[in-house]
């Protein structure tokens, strides 16, 4: 009866693999579906709670605690909140998963590094080879995929439409979308 | 129609003036009415969001910040988001009130020291003029009083009861709390 119950949409994957190209696609559906949604960007998250942060196994866990906390705040008063950060480590993801009040739905955004990196949209994987981006995700830091997500996504091969159909009809097989 | 808008209600004084007291006393209140609550309480949210925070100016005022942005986060979507931290600073407040996208209730704790000090509930007033706490407000840091707040509930001589109708009161006549 009533309002929806809120979730945790959590997006996991490398740098440029088409997280934030999937939320941007999925946020205004999802609002239009009648969901409230907010998005936990990794850029604006960085700049609003954990400035001064650096890209260190610690104060990334730190990061990605902050934007659970944050999610879960949101979550449990009916929002649907999508982390879009690159969230690499496997442990922390299964802490933020465990505090979690309500669903959470991690989707690993799976494309190779072959593929992101061929792309390199923001130039960032050869500066980051080229060593001027220390701690960079699959370069000179690693990825640990999820042992168990929700749902996975690959946008090396799908759409985006393809993929954030998937994740649609994920949502509704766990009754998280309105009817209809 | 439908659902109620959310709203920031922003507690600041000094430490013992009782806004974690009138905190406590309120949100089951408001839950009752009806309304979506979060408590932003000053301790949580160093722990979840501001580990490592000193409390230098510099470093209150991102705690503050950042107690603003998670408030208006759940304020824009629908929650009575309730900060009970000092803040003593005159500036960041006004900054928060501006970036909020919700109604922003300053409620000023108003408790003279001399009251505060003398129940001195946690301790803390002791040691703080003994000089083992740095940085304390009202003894060591200074606290601004707002210029311009919606309400002042007088702690030193109400009682929590009355103190807590007053900000009932406020907040009906702001169209803020459901009818009957």
């Amino acid at each position: 009866m009533g309002e929806r119950s809120g979730f945790i949409l959590w997006f996991t994957g490398l740098s440029g693999s088409g997280k934030s190209t999937l939320t941007n696609h999925l946020a205004p559906r999802l609002r239009g579906l009648g969901l409230k949604v907010e998005v936990l960007d990794g850029d604006e998250v960085r700049e609003n709670l954990s400035r001064g942060l650096s890209f260190s196994k610690e104060d990334r866990d730190i990061n990605i605690r902050r934007i659970g906390f944050v999610a879960n705040l949101l979550a449990r008063n009916g929002v649907c909140a999508i982390s879009a950060a690159i969230s690499p480590y496997e442990a922390v993801r299964q802490e933020v998963r465990r505090r979690s009040e309500a669903p959470f739905i991690e989707v690993y955004v799976n494309a190779p590094l072959a593929v992101v990196e061929g792309r390199d949209v923001k130039g960032l994987y050869k500066r980051a080879r080229a060593g001027e981006i220390p701690h960079f995700t699959g370069v000179s830091d690693p990825y640990e995929p999820p042992k168990a997500p929700e749902l996975v996504v690959y946008t090396g091969q799908e759409t985006v439409e393809e993929s954030a159909r998937k994740v649609l009809d994920y949502l509704r097989s766990r009754g998280l979308l309105p009817a209809g």
